[in-house]
């Protein structure tokens, strides 16, 4: 028994996994990608069966690739920093040797033998891929199996359900998720994780570029891994196509103290609890303690016209998002009457009444909102605000012949500015409410992924995170 | 036997079949959609032994989709003026009723039972999808079995060879075809179409979204059909996720006079045989002489800028499209070594010599181009140029053990610059050179569709075509 199942969040307790710290004893044998990945098997046999992250695992696959990362390790020529790294890949990404479920029904055992290009870039930099982490179906809202692990009688979040939690459990101290509303930083700040969602198109998404907005990141228990992950993806696969792809260095940028930030309140602030309020309130207070300017929707009017903005962020990113589902998801409904759940169906219905011009205002929103956004870039070093609506909400499944909960996964509010905004986002583990993990988000200009990832981490250094009652 | 193959092309005698002018004899009953149908099914069968325009066909289906139709028109109660229509699907695009294979061993017998959202939009529409039109290996340059209709020794082009001959040989009076580099435009224009390659992302592209060029588009008989098609898709499916979609009216735009046009040279001038080119410069003199103004290179610096980015177009699209296709082309030769042609894999061995930044450079030459377009974009009413260097060039197959022939689709030199600008253009059969057709395109601003198909239909009225010896 390595770990003992935590009762509730503690940050000062916590520790999450890390891979890059174990680097020097692969160079010296006095560790190895084999054992890491041994002890990774080993918290997932004893977790697994109440957390549910995984969709699929390849033990054997996996121990096969380690064991080739050792020798390289032992030969003196890994492939990048990361070879070795146990990494899990949310069922929504194709991998050749896993089936790709995307956690629905009408995918059951489909198992297309390819590789998502993100997975292929890496295979090549050494990563071993121990399993594929579930998903919401299809990326939705309606979940799947995973359990908070810090609470199970709560939902981990979604859409990347099991790429949070695994790395929450120590499972795997990375894993893939993919944004397209809030599905990373959500879950990530739900479950305690670092996560990086970055600029649209910063990753190469292979064939998974059927909407607007999704994106592919990085949850992980260090924002050194968060980084290094992200950056041997892009290095390899480049971003989307038509996209210039995530810049910035090759090694983690080291920490960088904001002199400004802005603090958004988004549309969730009037909604939020009060212990959740007042922990990121005390936790604003800390940072303007250590110098730090912040400037709120009063301060400026450009920061009010972006707020009014995404005041309606919910409503812009499901109405473009579930318009450029709607075919795909109506061909699989037809093919598939019951493989499809009923929040789904109840999604493409929405779909299906909208028009084109319909889409068209949706766009306008969101280029109008980017516009707003852009402005009030030279005002602050980023944009601060929380990664999610308070500690993770309970979930204990649909009750049948009930009417369906919404947002079974948590809600999206908090997530829908940088979505539409194309905008890279970081969420930091600094506040925990009710003993659950609250996290809170660096938001910047598109392509200032690694200024952002930079200020996280001076964050993640500086300020002590806030516990409340 | 309703019709006689033609020997060689004049533009003078040919005449494509034509849709939109059936409709008021469904009105009065005097025809039918089926019976035009029918009229379609006899061409076919006639043709199509020579012609080889499809990959698949479902006349039952097509038959029972006209009947309803036909059912419809008699009841007063049409979908829209294409109901009835009987149109020819390019085999990238799902359907789901008939397999989808590509033109790729890798996909024989594929039979995915989805509708591309183009198709479900037609079926929508009341159009009547009569088969799967041939198209070269996966979109790329490795040609399927179609012959031009007016000469069988040589290509009909490609990729949307199908699409193409189908129109050419009067098989049907439209077809959709998908354009990257020059898959519409330069087929059409070697079979005597009219074609539309939209503005990028002017037509929902579906599951079809993997490539920053890629456009859906429509292949006609007539100018009138051509825009009514294009039009009734978009006002169902809109454009590609992101996209705005095609703008334009319900109905067919009447025929504008343009006052001034730039004539592009384009990197394919300086190697275009004499013929064509002559016939080129008699078709401007006419234009001349209809009292339109005609500009140069020679006459701003903006359009000589514009002809140096265009001067490496082929280059840049090929680059960009190479990498986008990498990491699918590579799953596929990995999963079927023999399924894959030699053309395919000796592009794939060229896209994993790129990296990242090599793509970058690329879009970045593609960005730098249509910024020096739309400088332009003052200066004139629109862009015209050759839609293809001369006539379809004679094809007979590779030759077992010789290197592989370069291009045996044609070259798509003065389709590059419409793709990597992103442009609308529309090509007309303006000449004839060796009896055979040579279009002539016109190229708009982004989202300038509807005024480049008005300006079309004035000098397919306005300008007889030229014919050279």
């Amino acid at each position: 028994m390595i770990t003992t199942v935590p009762k509730g969040y503690a940050p000062s307790e916590f520790k999450a996994l890390t891979f890059h710290d174990a680097v020097p004893r692969f160079r010296d044998g006095s560790d190895t990608p084999r054992a890491y990945l041994e002890r990774c098997l080993e918290v997932i046999a004893e977790r697994e069966p109440v957390v549910q992250a995984f969709a699929a695992q390849n033990p054997s696959g996996a121990r096969a690739a380690a064991d080739e990362s050792t020798k390289r390790w032992k030969d003196g020529r890994p492939r990048s920093p990361i070879d070795g790294l146990p990494i899990g890949i949310k069922d929504l990404l194709e991998t050749k040797d896993m089936p790709t479920q995307m956690g629905c029904a009408a995918y059951r055992d489909n198992f297309p033998k390819r590789d998502n290009a993100a997975v292929w870039a890496l295979r090549q930099a050494g990563a071993v891929i121990v399993g594929k982490t579930v998903t919401a179906e299809l990326g939705g809202s309606h979940p799947g199996p995973t359990t908070n692990p810090f609470d199970p009688a709560r939902t981990p979040g979604g859409s990347s359900s099991g790429s949070a939690a695994a790395v929450a459990a120590r499972m795997l101290p990375a894993a893939i998720g993919t944004q397209v509303g809030g599905s990373i930083i959500r879950p990530a700040a739900y479950c305690g994780n670092i996560a990086l969602k970055p600029t649209q198109g910063g990753i190469n998404r292979g064939e998974r570029q059927a909407t607007s907005m999704s994106t592919h990141g990085v949850h992980a228990g260090s924002i050194e891994d968060m980084w290094q992950i992200a950056i041997e993806i892009a290095r390899r696969a480049g971003g989307d196509r038509g996209c210039l792809g995530l810049f910035g260095p090759s090694s983690p940028p080291p920490a960088a103290k904001p002199a400004r930030l802005i603090v958004l309140q988004t549309e969730g602030w009037s909604a939020l609890d009060a212990a959740s309020r007042g922990a990121f309130e005390a936790l604003l207070e800390a940072m303007r303690r250590a110098g730090i300017a912040l400037l709120g929707r009063h301060d400026h009017p450009w920061i009010e016209a972006l707020e009014q903005s995404v005041a309606t962020g919910r409503a812009t990113c499901n109405a473009i998002t579930s318009w450029e589902n709607r075919w795909a998801t109506r061909n699989l409904v037809d093919q598939y009457p019951n493989g499809v759940s009923a929040r789904a169906k109840a999604t493409l219905e929405k779909a299906e009444a909208m028009t084109p011009d319909d889409y068209r205002a949706a766009l306008m929103e969101r280029a109008t909102a980017q516009l707003r956004h852009q402005a009030v870039g030279p005002l602050a070093d980023a944009v601060i605000t929380l990664s999610c609506p308070g500690p993770a909400p309970l979930w204990s499944g649909d009750a049948p012949g009930q009417p369906l909960a919404p947002r079974p996964t948590g809600d999206f509010v908090f997530n829908a500015p940088s979505s539409m905004l194309f905008a890279p986002a970081v969420t930091m583990p600094l506040l925990a409410v009710d003993s659950l993990p609250v996290g809170v988000q660096l938001m910047g200009q598109q392509h200032e992924d690694a200024r952002m990832t930079a200020m996280a981490r001076w964050m993640l250094d500086a300020i002590t995170p806030v516990v409340a009652a």
